[in-house]
């Protein structure tokens, strides 16, 4: 069954977690670049990762292209790899999706994200040709649905979902914005409208925002779709980081990002909370992006088994709210084996010296910061690989 | 070269991370009994786990035989999987560390651990046994040396140290204790003169406390060794774990072990630091436990790159202190790419309703820990288990 | 000089700090009900409470008549001193302040706060009634103008201020709402627009929020003004208390009101910051309520002394930015003696069991408080009254 | 009836609480110096001080006499007063403690604390010489009993401890440490055992450490005292500030000293929970130091009040663990008119982007604070003052 008989039939969709992040932690993706050459690299921890969300509970895999667009890959890829193309990327994240999802119940989904050139003010021809490269691939490996992700304005999403919709596959489109809205002050409501009149089956947000925080974009855009009369699917991949603090655009301006983020962790119980909240709002195509590991997206599967009716094949390895710890030699130990327990513990940092919260960088940088920036004015693409190719 | 060669010559023995922790978020071991009947059921899981630990610069490869005595299996792992036998997962433990060293500079340490038969008062003879019973596996598939490690009580590492020595294998003994000594107020300085003289070469910490507190222990049992003008190679594997607010038994008694420890997960950049303080207190072997996953280890590889004089594989996907991040859009996390940044970060936990310290469970219990206890009065092993069969 | 001729003059005034606040902890006020009996029962305390603001440079004392309004005092401060008329305490007061404004240069003002007959739905004319009670002592004792303050319900606010009008004595209003407005849900700006028209010569609000967040609000009042081509004069007294994460009622609903503020006090600096904000935002008549003590208000006027072009006396007690511990004997505080320092400071709590935010009471109360108020089911005044008459 | 009737007599007997912060912040007192010249220049403040005292509950009023020996006033008060004299200073001190006292049952202690002389190192004969010099004021005033409080060093609190016992009147002697003990590294114990052979019928702490820290090294004396078979009433006047980060100087090392401590004030139930613990351990002379309001103050009586049979006048005007909220008119406010409530409370800080715990400043100062150090190297007191005169 596709993914729109599936969400049609009223039937709740798990999504898998953040690859990039994942695999950085794992010693095989680089931070900054952030580019999925793993895929032809290193494709049995690809194919793990994707065994471990599928395992969790996972019924869509996406294949790792995240950033794999040619212009990215040129622009940032190739110091890493430059005899490995684009087109080789991508073929590989699709056959290694598809083989682990072969291994269950899985969808396997061609991803395409926000381009350097719309970012350089390329034409709508040169940024959809782009997406249209990578479609290509989806096309020539039969994935089973589309989504655009990871897109900060929403018109280069509906350029996306315009493309992608051109395959004649279902198509969905996330955002990663909060209740701001996009960079260009496009609300959520209103850049939803946008999407689905694009095309969008499906429509959401990803990435950049803690759960509570997309939970809410998403209850928005649902919103204008309603007083627009539209009718799609809601779907929420946020990040698996607490992040009140975070301005307009997101946890990449928290001091944190992205090598100090351990604190904001969430642990599998507030992901329990946030996978309850997605439901109520509607949501019923539920995921996670940067942080959510395996063991995140098994909480969201637990959490809403009595809905769905059956357990992922990981909770094997798990009890229900902390259930394993009944016997455990210490009876204080054992006394945590209950869901009040978990439910209302407020987990300690261990940092007696940090705070709670940073304030974002960029409107208000510091002074160090700011000088550091004069030493390196390069603001566009190409004056950034020119200050590369020096620094080499 | 053996282990002992590399140590006496001077170098530095990157050790791996935590199985156990690592797997339970991956969804292949269950926190509780924390047994590693993986190493069966899921082989490629476990190999892939020791992969990454290679290529982040691991050393020595641990055989995933944690908690893998015979009488912790039957006890706790029987539940799992009945027809698993003790030989049948410590021999497939063995067999994948191999495969995986081979791939590439590493040795093979086969690993025993406190057994509940100690706990529950057998007697030596008993106690011996199970030991020996994992050693035969070990000397079966020929590992390269043995670490006793995870021993709370020195007068059972001392057995174990006895059992070992009796293969003719170097032997590394490390128990979980922090400053203040075993849990029979044995001192640090005192566990280290025993274990040395019962024939350990190597003796240190494991698991339990954090990086800092077990820097220092291992300080301590130095100390205790020069003035016992005994000679032996140090050693630490701490846990990866911010734990300033624990007492004498370590993380175990922290409200948020094991579901919420999230928030003090330790940054790479806490473990560059407590490389830099191992060494500088003369330990050779770092490595470490429960919460390592396979960038800490990296994160020790780079601090010591320059004693070292090369860097682990995965560092071709790592920046030297975010040197990565000098090609971001954002001007302001360009300005991360550089040592000070990272160094004096005060990471934010993003949980303002969150405290920064937790009182240890235990000695202090609540109330309604301690009315559960009363419901559930079993304290030996015999007790649980009944309890178990009833609640099934 | 009036008031009026003063702020006319673009003069900046400075208001005076909390009193019930700050005679609860000299042990004269009891909390709960605050009423101010003192100034009959220890006139000696109030008078030094009042001189302390003055030297440390307020050019206002307000009478301390809060909920001195007859109803008030029947409900609450009967059980303390039956005996003490309104009219008494009303009385004493204006003579306190006038013998201490003699002392310097300090105007009186004769202030009227929210009614137990509005809040219980008794009508305009009663409502309007109590506030003439008070009225005519301010009259008598010939006060230098009025402020009607404490108000939640702007409705209440223009009825006080329509009865001080008949004085023809200048009178300010503020209210103790946040940037949503009053408890019907009018807007700050909409609150001010009212009060200004009712006869209001000065507007502004006055305790329940953190300085911050009051300045924001008067902002927003000064807003609603120029919409409506209004003009006043802007008024700010705020709470010494950081509240960033109170409901829309203000710092009553916090968990530590009002016995376990302590941690949220803030410091000079804080007020520095205040007192700076206000004045850009074109405030003149600044001041603080609970939780001001006579250093908060030298902090404004220091603050301010260079616009001012004069510091008050108690600043001869007072180093500039620190300034004094220059002579130090340890040379690390020594080195504190400068701006930069303790601008920047982040004052640790020195409570690492503690958090850094609560969540109010009030909408999501707990079960434990839920039940307690179900057996104390009294909301109106009367049944108040009653339970406690049936307490003793 | 004196002080050691009282005591021998098991009553409890409760300190006045911290004049130099309390008067700093009403504006009387420069933070710096520290120096009592506002007992001849604002004589009113300091009576009113002492009586809010007296009414809290205290037995004993300590003459305002701090840091008023000769050579202090000298190095740091003439800049403030180049006419007061040393003896008029004193002199005063002692009118007002007794007016007051008088107007209570309380008695009258002189005190003397730690010299310039002694840090400076002159001899034994000169220290001695400065403490003669006050004792004679209190001897012609005729003061109940002699304190020699805030020493740092032993040996000085020894030399004043035998001046003080010329004069025939009961001493009392504590020492500003904590449980490492004196600046050269005398333990507590000792301490004790010396200041009892010099003649001190009363030992303890007072400043420095807070509450449950002081208690701490009461309760190590109180263990060397009897070891060393010596008896002595104990007698503990702490901070009332929480300083759990510390070193082994005390409060003026943390960065928050002296602008900076107000998220770390006591609450009056922290006060209830230190006057348990104080009474525990068996101290019957239990007061308080710098941070101590007389709402503190009352906080000890009347957390001792069910042993002592009685509560302080001030405690009219509060409510037995907040029992006065029983009427407030929200009824989630009036569930807080319980024990059980303000004993469990964690009070938040209210500032998110402030840590828990700092690192003190001194052994590890940061860069900024050396090179202003370098900039001010003066480190004697003769140097300090040149600096001051040119700095004028």
């Amino acid at each position: 069954q596709g993914i729109l008989e599936r969400l049609d039939a009223g039937e709740i969709v798990i999504g898998d977690g953040g690859f990039v992040f994942a695999l950085e932690k794992r010693g095989y993706v680089k931070a900054g670049p952030w580019t999925p050459e793993a895929t032809v690299e290193h494709p049995e921890a690809v194919r793990q990762l994707h065994r471990e969300f599928l395992r969790a509970g996972s019924n869509v895999l996406q294949t790792f292209t995240f950033y794999a667009s040619e212009d990215k890959l040129e622009n940032r890829g190739n110091y890493v790899a430059e005899k490995i193309s684009c087109q080789k990327v991508n073929e590989a994240a699709c056959d290694i999706a598809r083989e682990v999802a072969n291994e269950g119940d899985a969808l396997v989904a061609g991803g395409v994200s926000q381009t350097p050139s719309y970012l350089s003010c390329k034409d709508k021809t040169e940024v959809k040709a782009a997406f249209r490269k990578q479609l290509e691939v989806f096309m020539k490996k039969n994935v089973d649905f589309l989504i655009a992700e990871y897109f900060e304005h929403v018109e280069e999403a509906v350029w996306a979902v315009e493309v992608l919709k051109e395959s004649g596959k279902p198509v969905a489109a996330t955002m990663c914005i909060g209740p701001e809205g996009d960079m260009h002050g496009v609300s959520p409501g209103q850049c939803a409208v946008q999407l689905v009149k694009a095309g969008a089956s499906i429509v959401g947000v990803n990435c950049h925002f803690d759960p509570e925080t997309s939970v809410e974009t998403v209850r928005l855009m649902k919103e204008g779709l309603q007083a627009a009369k539209l009718k799609a699917h809601l779907m929420c991949q946020p990040l698996a980081f607490h992040t009140p603090d975070c301005g307009k655009q997101g946890f990449i301006d928290l001091p944190e990002f992205p090598f100090g983020l351990e604190p904001r962790i969430a642990t599998r119980w507030d992901i329990q909370k946030y996978a309850r909240k997605a439901y109520d709002v509607g949501i019923r195509f539920i995921g996670g992006c940067c942080g959510f590991e395996p063991y995140h997206i098994r909480a969201i599967a637990e959490e809403l088994g009595p809905e769905r009716g059956f357990l992922p094949e990981a909770s094997e390895k798990h009890g229900n709210w902390g259930d394993n710890l009944s016997m455990h030699t210490k009876p204080w130990v054992r006394a945590r084996a209950r869901k009040e327990y978990w439910e209302n513990l407020k987990p300690a940092s261990g940092r007696p010296y940090c705070p709670c919260m940073s304030k974002p960088d960029g409107w208000g940088v510091t002074k160090g910061a700011k000088e550091l920036m004069q030493q390196k004015e390069a603001t566009t693409e190409q004056q950034l690989k020119e200050l590369f190719q020096k620094k080499k």
